[in-house]
């Protein structure tokens, strides 16, 4: 991984991907005691950084591989993000969904053109499902984090985040980013190593799942117990990748570990001083921020919001519990 | 009011204020049968526009008129506004506000370095209260919308607009803009009139609050009955203005009025769609390109979301009628 493969992917990238904004508010500085600067991944397309590397991905296939089409496992965001860069570049895509996934999710998978396949969650064998309408149909998989050219997607966020900091006068911060399998994480951090080395990546995860933390501190990769049931589904990945980890491990600071109810609160925050819609996954750096600033160093500190594809249920719980009282 | 007071008050809100995104969804443009192209000002700095004009007017004193200070009368999104751009400049801002207004707008307001003076609605006299205090201590006023440098401040929102309808390929649209006394209609219209002709602006405004509506038609100024009680209170204004309604009479298009639940059903889907928060009076622009599209003329449409200061109480009230069932 280079940081040309990144610059080439900014390239694809130009006039497809948003440029998202870095947002501040004094509210949310006074709170971290500190500069916050809040990198806005909810407003890309699809409302997730995702779409980043998913059209990173597929502008980056053959034209026969392309014309071909593609195919990604994924119940989130990953789904959302190739299903669009799939319709955009006019190449057919099937995502493997679990077929007790939220109805919403599939539904929005499904309108942005995408064949979706469903497989029962407690027979079905996912990869095997996959593996065989992959080969009949001769589609390339486009893994949600283990892959050179979606990381390289991914990093051209840390592009962006270098330049914005650049242009506030910040050349020295902690730059922390919600981390599942590590794609944005590896991303930002060969971007920033090449562009703005005075940034430093910091893998934020919600109690229980911090096997990026723990990975860090032994050196080798580690896997979460559970695999499932975190508010922030979106980061629940079992363990870093074999491509994302040894980027981690050379570039990144320790990880830090923020609870749900500490990513609910963000949620609360980021509505009432930015105006955005986080989900869990993608307010937890923000949690880190504003709860855990012993843990940072530095007059200032950036995060990254990187999804806001939450359920209103789930969105009127942070208001419930840390909105302004009726 | 021409153009090159626009451009001045551009020139002096450069690396100020922000430069808002122009976002979409997919969604939205099947929803509306047309490309619905969404300016979210509710990302501006203290979540409205109204920091443009505050900064403008502020920025444009003399150096000896911006150290006695500043005065306005505002509960809502004019007075943070004002508040914070005094305190960046490092002028004095007194704020009138009723002692009835929501107490974290009071504490907002505080919080952002201005003084807030309360009168009690039912006995005190606002204005005679702001001019013993203004005139005691040699503040300038500094209108919600009826002055010239706040009219050119708005107006860079539709510089803004201009070039970004040009980058996604629009040179004719109709531009929706929420309408209170008239200060954003007006400075976006002046400005696309110069820049973007083929742009052309439409006021929106909530049922038994369309004295913008009923002006254009009769070609007077026409006032609401009621005065209070719009769950989009941050555009119940009772009349345009002397200086605002010129302009709008001259260069906009039909109004446009929406209903209260229209407005909290945008606000739900720019939750879901776009991932921003807005407040009722910010979301009737989108209600309009939503729910009314026989009311709007061309391929793609441009909402303003003027602002997004509303309590976790009444977005939740959009979240239980709108957003998906729990």
């Amino acid at each position: 991984m280079s940081i040309d493969l990144i610059d080439a992917a900014a390239a694809r990238l130009a006039g497809r991907a948003r440029q998202t904004p870095l947002l501040s508010s004094p509210f949310l500085d006074d709170l971290a005691g500190r500069r916050v600067l809040v990198k806005a991944e909810c407003l890309q397309h699809t409302g997730s950084f995702k779409f980043r590397g998913g059209w990173s991905a597929l502008s980056a296939l053959t034209p026969e591989a392309r014309a071909r089409g593609v195919i990604a496992f994924s119940s989130g965001n990953h789904a959302q993000g190739v299903a669009l860069a799939a319709r955009m570049l006019g190449a057919a895509a099937v995502i493997v969904m679990p077929s007790d996934a939220p109805g919403p999710k599939i539904a929005n998978t499904r309108a942005l053109g995408a064949e979706v396949v469903t497989y029962d969650r407690a027979t079905g064998d996912r990869d095997a499902i996959g593996a065989e309408i992959a080969e009949a149909r001769g589609l390339t998989l486009v893994r949600p984090f283990d892959d050179a050219q979606v990381i390289a997607g991914q990093g051209t966020c840390g592009l962006e985040i270098a330049a914005q900091a650049a242009e506030a006068g910040i050349d020295t911060a902690e730059v922390l980013v919600p981390c599942g399998g590590g794609g944005l994480t590896s991303g930002v951090a060969l971007a920033l190593e090449a562009r703005a080395p005075g940034l430093r990546v910091r893998p934020v995860e919600p109690e229980g799942f911090d096997d990026a933390t723990r990975s860090l501190v032994s050196g080798r990769i580690e896997t979460n117990t559970r695999r499932a049931g975190s508010l922030c589904d979106a980061i629940q990945t079992p363990s870093p990748g074999d491509l994302t980890f040894p980027v981690m491990s050379r570039l990144c600071g320790p990880g830090i570990v923020v609870s749900e109810d500490e990513a609910l609160r963000a949620m609360a925050a980021a509505f009432e001083r930015l105006k955005i819609v986080l989900e869990p996954g993608g307010a937890v750096a923000l949690a880190a921020a504003l709860y855990h600033p012993e843990h940072v160093a530095g007059d200032a500190v950036i995060a990254i919001a990187s999804g806001g594809n939450v359920s209103a249920e789930t969105f009127r719980m942070a208001l419930d519990r840390y909105g302004d009282a009726p």
